[in-house]
């Protein structure tokens, strides 16, 4: 014979929590609390195969269910010491839907179930509480008849309210017993008047109606759709538990609560938790009573005068506490608990793995390591990487006051204050007198580089997640708020619906939420505990890729070693070129008509860029050094204003008037597919070569002093066929050759490439041939896959999310069915050409957890990402590899 | 005993035309010549077997190759009545290599080998002309030494210009029998002191001599780089042909020439050629003597007084006559024939395919197929479809004279000529009035799409071969001569160097060339003849692939079916928005600012479109007709000016300012990969419900008046993942279910998408589940893989190609590895799940025959592409069809 039905609770409990495919989630974890000695109300699980039966047999019960329910609810009223129907001592039940994955509010519950005229009265008496009864009793008749006769609950509380108003009570606390009574018997009419029949006084009536209404549930349309959206199977079916009822509300001697094992804030290794006397659950919450402190080291800290349970009721504290121990010791988690007292006598609602903090989370996870609870490897789990973000970055004090303007988008997070400036210029020059700066812009360009460094923090009118903007300043751990569309930047004024701002007015931003506020909001600074490090150093032993940072400063290479960083996986010369002595050499460069007038430029360059190396090399010491050479289109250097085209005119010799048409024929359509990355050094061989020569200088150099060998990688950007490499490998082998010939110093280094392009991606095998590594540039490999333009996906992406076609920005995680088959063919092609390629990720993907996770699928050996994500890389990478493992 | 030495000639032939892999192209034709008993001069091929033994053997011949040369000169002697180092009656030879593949120029020749004091002066006596025997003399010297001896023939030109300098001559003819005698002298000094040795009088040592040097020429440095390029295996090696000469020049029963068996410029079945009494062949070509006709019919139609060859030798012609026809059947094929008349005796020295013009060559496929020479099937392959394009398009008069100006991109093939005109508008009002026009712009954008439908021609400053202009030119059939960078326009004037050409000033363009030329050039009308359409009809049967075009203008869609397209495989309906009384409107739809807005302006566009369409299904009457909804980013049809602001403020009520600024914002980084293809119509519905409302009802009405059911198919672009596909396919569903209502009628049409970016490709397999067909788009999709802008390519395009990193510009030619290589994924997975997809392609490439090549190989149902190469795609896929039958 089938059995359909599974019982819990002290007496017996039939099923664990390994059984939740049979009895649910819920189910399952009352059985598993129960086998665990804890003081649970007992009941019974009708299983998730009735509920499977119940649909294939045209919503019909499996014959034997009836008996087997039968001799559940006797051996229920023994637990009890109740009777259903009973009026001198009723059992009570609450009959609750469980599925097998958690679907919050999806299916419908029936709380009190029992409660009939006759039981109400018996309730009213055992508990010497009728206003108690006659509350349960309506509450009953409101739930049932919502849930299981079909009568919208508004009828009910419409009435409810008119009392209310006729009898001239506030809140529903100022009805007395009468009151509830007198309600009573007007929703029975309601009812009657509704369905044309009386409302159920049969417990076994009630308890089948209620068993059917919720299998009946498992197919209404709200759950229908959460399992879509959910990818939830309509055949797992959901489970019935029906459990008796307990009632923290009916007396003093009665009390419900909430509990933490340890405290979710801070981590810390105390009981933490919150009770009210003669009270139920939902008063907890509600904030009309507040609740008291459980233990007296909680109510001193809290300040509070009001008891703690502790004092209260002692017995049931210390059974409490023991519970505690008992559940952190087989859960190997910090729990978040529901409980209720009862006469005196404690019942376990709830127990499950609570929610935390990220400081929390660390604290909690490297201390049970050490209690030995939990192995490092499960420590390394337990804390969500993209959460470290809050641990690395100061935060606003979120008890401050603040006053918020407008929300843009939460680009980078962490909180910053400053004075208000519009223009890169002035906030280099603000910064330079000491000033703390919140730079604002229509949208950035790499022209505000300087200005970008120089600000606490960057707010942008225009420009996504991932606009230059918020790229550049994750990059450099500055807070970011990207694209406040509600702000207009005229001139000196910004303008944020009614409110005006000026420059130099004070301003905060919070660019983990992307808040824009007045004034300035204090902030609590972060604090990187010997927690930090320790469960850094485990995953660490743990993971299998490496972790490099993408940094081309020496502050930014300085942070990224702190953080971590094995390498840097992206060196962007770009941005060399911005500082405010070079930018018109650059142009010069740019602008030059022959090779000759080039090469000038290029001669001044060289220095230049040679100490920018030197330092880099100084700081990164044996950790290998990918550098991309020159990339971005050239006419990002151009000058655009006068006096920028006549300091060009006086270092090249050249007219103005031919300078600035010159600049306008370097316009590009599309410029990200334009004359860009190694089209550059195939057409202006000498520009890479300069660089070649500035790294092997450099590399000569610092290794001479310090005698210990570089690791200089020097990477091609935006190769889409064999040829681009081979014949920018030679320059850079010739030039390396020549270096040594001048230097006398031999530079171990290696040639490899990007690869961005979809072409590159597909032609993996042959450009293998000339590279020692691939490093993926998801970043334009994403926009390049999907046609999708980073700058411009702004104006349409959201709409995307919103109408669920894309889950994430597809620039924020990596898309796994299409960039992602391209990373993975030209993994697969690139190592059958040659199985030594070192294989690696550069692009804003690096630092993102999910798609650290595909590179260890794909079998990465390292990931690069900007320096203050290399802690999260870090752990997201050993998390990966955890998961590998199975 | 292995063969290595194989004779050909009159009296043996071991060899025939299959036998390329042992005996090389030359010694197989030679072969195959004699055997078709043509009075070939007699000889033998030492076989490339020879060659890899020789580099196998440390440059070694195989121990019997000796005799089997000896006996194989032995039968060469007889066959010539002539023997080696003979001073009655030399016999002299050539030496010359002759690989599998044709290798011009790579290796190394030695003619009049055998000559030496002695035999010079008995060749002397015996043709009776001493300066013909010594100028043989010292061209053997010359020669051999440099070839074999590896002497620089400079050394003996240095002397020879010398001694006409000391002697007052001027040309090499005015040298006498003793001059040359006498400086056979001063060679054979020449190689004696740079050789110590004596210049080798012993004939078989000169052949050995030869021999060597020729197969030692197969691994030169020359040959070397040719076979890489080529991809010849250097393992194929050569053969060495040893070969009687044969002599014009000794007397007057001699004589030399070349022939074709038809006419190669007009394809008529007539001896078409040319001789020279008593000269060498390269007389004939050297232009120092007027060469005369073979034919008295080519004589007369020349004009020439000089005699006919029929006239002055009737049997050696008659001969010749006869070898023509015989030829002709044997190799069904038109040739080119070199011959030699020595001593009244003919010798045919070559034959091979002759080279013809486009309407040669289709005049003689079509009558060789007539009478009875070839098949249909062979006619069809024997013409080469990019030729076709000679036929379509209008030429410049050869003999006309032309003041070139300067030169662009040949963008868009045919000749125009007109009046100078500088804006669009322009080009319009003049065109209204009658006049031709050539409309100059520095580029051109959607916006001149009326003035380039209105000029003659188009030329652009800026731009490559596939810019607007080029693209958009090529699609009309206008002439376009693209990027022709030295042009400077500014106001009414246009700068080419110190040219200077004026609005109304005539000029002409050919765009098959890129010339631009001043003043107007007689022009040649195309014909297409009866054997053009015979041409096509062959091919039409043949073909496997349907033929569409790429059409959305009445007038285009007329030419196209005139042209044999059988279907519009891309209708672009936003080129139908440019018209001057839509764009107003079209503005307004795109600076709403809500989604009412928006409509106001959509319900005035709705009855134009329904007019584009019904025009369009007229034409094209049951032939299925692709519409692709709207495509292209916003912001290219805002306005510019300040006049088109106000015009959209008075249509739409809304101020200048506000349009300006919302105009502002429109502006796209990377327009190419923004907001634009069905991105909109995700984002504006409205847009897409409108255009789709437009064909259903045109559909309906051009279906109710014709009673025959129309076949629009309704083509999404840009799609990048299926969930926008299925989205929009219920668009338009849903709006051809309320049409079908509202009209009544029912029109059976199909919803599919552009697969134009990698992430399509690759995803293929999901959006077959919403797609009825694909279409290939292969601009964009060659765009995104490469990250290349067509736009922007052009800066360094041009490089690639003379650095030899590409072979063909991969906008013009679908690059088969990279683009390609999507291209068959999609297709495999399009096909997987849904077998009866329509796969077509209507990108630029729909009309490249290679590219048609690569559609055939893969599988696509159709190609689609500009009228003008309706034509070309038909035979290309005729010609692809029958390689992929084998």
């Amino acid at each position: 014979m089938t059995q359909w039905v599974y019982a819990f609770g002290p007496s017996l409990s039939e099923g664990d929590a390994n059984q939740r495919n049979l009895l649910g989630g819920k189910g399952a974890n009352l059985a598993e609390m129960a086998k665990l000695g804890l003081p649970v109300p007992p009941g019974f699980t009708l299983s998730t195969e009735v509920c499977t039966y119940f649909y294939a047999n045209g919503k019909s019960y499996p014959s034997e269910l009836e008996s087997q329910v039968d001799a559940a609810l006797t051996r229920l009223e023994g637990d009890m010491g109740a009777r259903f129907g009973d009026p001198e001592n009723p059992l009570l039940v609450s009959v609750r839907s469980g599925a097998r994955a958690s679907m919050p509010g999806m299916m419908d519950t029936v709380l009190n179930l029992g409660l009939s005229d006759v039981t109400a009265e018996g309730l009213a008496k055992r508990s010497g509480d009728a206003r108690f009864a006659y509350d349960s009793y309506r509450r009953f008749i409101t739930m049932y008849s919502d849930v299981v006769l079909g009568v919208d609950h508004y009828l009910f509380e419409e009435q409810l309210e008119n009392y209310k108003l006729e009898k001239g009570y506030y809140l529903d606390t100022e009805l007395e017993a009468d009151d509830w009574k007198h309600l009573v018997d007007v929703y029975k009419q309601i009812v009657r008047e509704e369905l044309d029949e009386d409302f159920p006084q049969d417990p076994k009536a009630q308890l089948w109606g209620a068993v059917g209404a919720v299998f009946g549930s498992w197919m209404n349309m709200r759950a229908d759709v959460y399992r879509k959206l959910h990818n939830i199977p309509a055949s797992w079916g959901t489970a019935v538990n029906i459990q008796a009822m307990v009632f923290g509300n009916m007396g003093d001697d009665c009390a419900t609560g909430v509990a933490f094992t340890r405290d979710p804030s801070t981590g810390e290794n105390v009981f933490y938790g919150e009770y009210l006397v003669n009270a139920q659950g939902e008063d907890v919450v509600a904030g009309i009573r507040t609740p008291q402190q459980i233990s007296i080291a909680g109510k001193e800290s809290q300040e509070s005068d009001q008891p703690a349970m502790e004092e209260v009721m002692p017995e049931v504290y210390a059974q409490l506490d023991t519970i505690r121990g008992k559940l952190e010791r087989h859960y190997a988690d910090m729990q978040d608990i529901e409980f209720t007292v009862q006469g005196g006598k404690l019942f376990m609602l709830q127990t499950r793995n609570g929610k935390r903090t990220a400081q929390a989370a660390l604290k909690i996870a490297v201390e049970m390591v050490e209690e030995g609870l939990i192995t490092p490897e499960q420590a390394v789990m337990r804390v969500d990487p993209a959460s470290l973000d809050q641990l690395l970055h100061p935060t606003l004090d979120p008890s401050a006051e603040r006053q918020v303007l407008t929300k843009g988008l939460p680009a980078s997070p962490g909180a910053a204050s400053g004075i208000l400036c519009f223009s890169s210029d002035a906030a280099v020059d603000l910064h330079a007198r000491g000033e703390k700066i919140i730079l604002a812009r229509v949208e950035t360009s790499p022209e505000d580089i300087q200005g970008m460094h120089a600000a606490e923090g960057i707010l942008t009118a225009r420009g996504g997640m991932t606009s230059h903007a918020a790229v550049v300043a994750r990059g450099m751990g500055r807070p970011c708020v990207s694209g406040a569309g509600d702000i207009e930047i005229s001139g000196d004024t910004m303008r944020i619906g009614r409110v005006e701002v000026k420059a130099g007015d004070l301003l905060t931003l919070d660019g983990s939420t992307g808040e824009v506020m007045q004034g300035e909001v204090p902030m609590i600074r972060p604090n990187l505990s010997g927690d930090f490090s320790k469960l850094m150093t485990w995953a660490d032993d743990l993971r299998d890729m490496a972790v490099r940072t993408n940094a081309e400063t020496p502050g930014d290479c300085e942070t990224a070693v702190e953080f971590g960083a094995e390498g840097i996986g992206l060196c962007r010369t770009e941005h060399m070129f911005f500082d405010a002595d070079r930018i018109g050499v650059v142009r010069q460069m740019i602008l030059a008509e022959s090779v000759a007038e080039r090469q000038t430029a290029l001669d001044k360059l060289l220095p230049m860029q040679r100490s920018d190396f030197e330092a880099i090399f100084k700081i990164m010491g044996a950790r290998p050094v990918t550098i991309r050479l020159l990339d971005p289109p050239l006419h990002e250097f151009l000058p655009h204003q006068q006096s920028e085209l006549e300091e060009v005119a006086d270092l090249s010799g050249t007219a103005v008037e031919i300078l600035a048409s010159r600049a306008k024929k370097l316009t590009e359509a599309n410029p990200m597919l334009g004359h860009r990355g190694c089209r550059l050094g195939i057409t202006f061989p000498e520009i890479y070569a300069m660089q070649a020569r500035a790294i092997f200088e450099a590399a000569a150099s610092v290794q001479s002093v310090s005698g210990q060998a570089v690791q200089p990688e020097i990477m091609i950007p935006l190769v889409s066929m064999a040829g681009e490499l081979d014949v920018l490998k030679r320059l850079v082998d010739q030039t390396a050759g020549d270096v040594e010939k001048d230097t006398g110093v031999a530079v171990a280094y290696s040639v490899g490439t990007m690869i961005e392009l979809p072409r590159a991606a597909l032609q993996a095998g042959q450009i293998a041939e000339h590279a020692a590594f691939f490093s993926f540039g998801t970043n334009d490999l994403t926009q390049t896959t999907y046609g999708l333009s980073r700058d411009d996906a702004g104006n349409f992406l959201g709409q995307y999310e919103k109408q669920g076609l894309i889950e994430r920005d597809p620039f924020l995680s990596l898309d796994p069915d299409g960039v992602g088959e391209l990373v993975k063919i030209a993994t697969e092609r690139g190592r059958a050409t040659r199985a030594d390629i070192k294989l690696g990720i550069c692009g804003e993907h690096g630092g993102d957890p999910a798609s650290i996770d595909f590179c260890q699928q794909v079998g990465l050996d390292y990931v690069s990402c900007s320096p203050f994500r290399v802690p999260i890389a870090r752990l997201a990478a050993a998390q990966s590899a955890l998961k590998a493992r199975g």
